[in-house]
């Protein structure tokens, strides 16, 4: 099996089907793109274990994603994708680069969902662009970019009741969308869903419950994610 | 008569008429959002000639603007307005923040001309946002930024036609509105259009004509815009 692309928190490897990948759950933390940087030994696991059960709940719900199956603790099979360079995130509440650019206080709850795209680059630390960025540099069409949109807020109204029953405030969180490479007119959602890239603060407390943890040095990282994983299994069984 | 407002490069006055106000360009130079000033001694009174001949011809065109009369040199008459918190970008050529946000080289042309919005915010850095960035914080409406998308398409077509005729390209530009304090439902053109805030290349030469030569420092800063007026004032006359 050949490695096909290596990120910040995952590994893609062949398998014997041309269609599928393995995705692999690395331990490895960053933040800041990338400028701060560590391992936690329960990552891969966590983040593997609360991605699988999410995208289960998505698929039940409609939502058409990358994902086959789990594999193991940290890996899973996935559809072979052609991923498109455009992050694509909501937000229901003010918190990170939102908070940072506009001067607005964190915890502000927004009138209705702000959907934004960003260029997936390290290089160009994932910038925050309009729509015609994005067409003009051929990363999206328009036709993908109204589709994102569509499916994103919807992503969002089923992760925000999914993660209430969690006890969980579904702050802000980040898509990524990939073309089948078996039918590329065909879109999906790829990548994974878990503390690293949404935001959730306790629903009674307001606890940071994901990567703000590390971002922040606030301490007790896996155990806010193991407790994610807790809350997430019990909503799922439920 | 009474100081309202200064900014970087313009004073704003009362007038004996409660409607319209005395607009002062100033001779401070300011780049990299005011960390680099300077000081050019003919630089109020090149603005303001070359701000003044572009917002006739924009009002013979059937633009609204808040120009009223030139006063004197350095001085105009213009409707008083509330400034709307948003700044309006146009851009038919790769340079500048494209440049340096998206790692696009600097003269690629675009397939059509993009326009941006940013937070008017010295504070914040003028920074990039989205349409719902700017409904959700209340800064225009939707219907808002559709009638700025579309004055400002309006306004590139004529500025890109009438710096063709004085031998330059029309690169990228700014453009401020406000609604007119007499009748808030009415919107027009504010601030200015100099070579502070639109990028303009000599269509032969392709050398830089605008506020480029000062943050990069490529010298005869006055010489191009003294150059720049005296090709607007032909094109005016012919």
């Amino acid at each position: 099996m050949e490695l096909l692309y290596e990120g910040k928190a995952k590994r893609l490897w062949t398998t014997e089907d041309p269609n599928t990948l393995r995705m692999e759950f690395k331990n490895d933390a960053t933040a800041f793109n990338g400028e701060k940087k560590a391992q936690f030994e329960e990552k891969g696991r966590l983040n593997n274990a609360i991605s699988t059960l999410i995208y289960g709940m998505l698929e039940k719900e409609g939502v058409p994603t990358h994902f086959v199956r789990e594999i193991d603790e940290t890996n899973v099979e996935v559809r072979k994708l052609d991923i498109l360079m455009v992050e694509v995130i909501v937000r229901n509440f003010a918190a990170g680069s939102f908070c940072k650019r506009t001067g607005v206080e964190e915890g502000r709850e927004f009138s209705k969902p702000i959907v934004e795209f960003s260029i997936k680059s390290d290089e160009l630390g994932d910038p925050l662009v309009n729509d015609a960025y994005i067409t003009e540099l051929g990363l999206a069409t328009e036709e993908d970019l109204a589709f994102f949109r569509e499916s994103a807020l919807k992503v969002n109204d089923l992760l925000i009741k999914f993660f209430a029953e969690c006890g969980l405030q579904l702050v802000d969180f980040k898509l990524e969308y990939g073309r089948l490479c078996e039918d590329p007119s065909v879109i999906v959602l790829a990548d994974e869903i878990s503390p690293d890239g949404c935001r959730l603060w306790d629903l009674k407390t307001g606890e940071k419950m994901d990567k703000d943890r590390f971002r922040r040095d606030l301490g007790n990282v896996m155990e806010a994610y193991q407790e994610v994983l807790e809350r997430v299994k019990k909503a799922s069984e439920a």
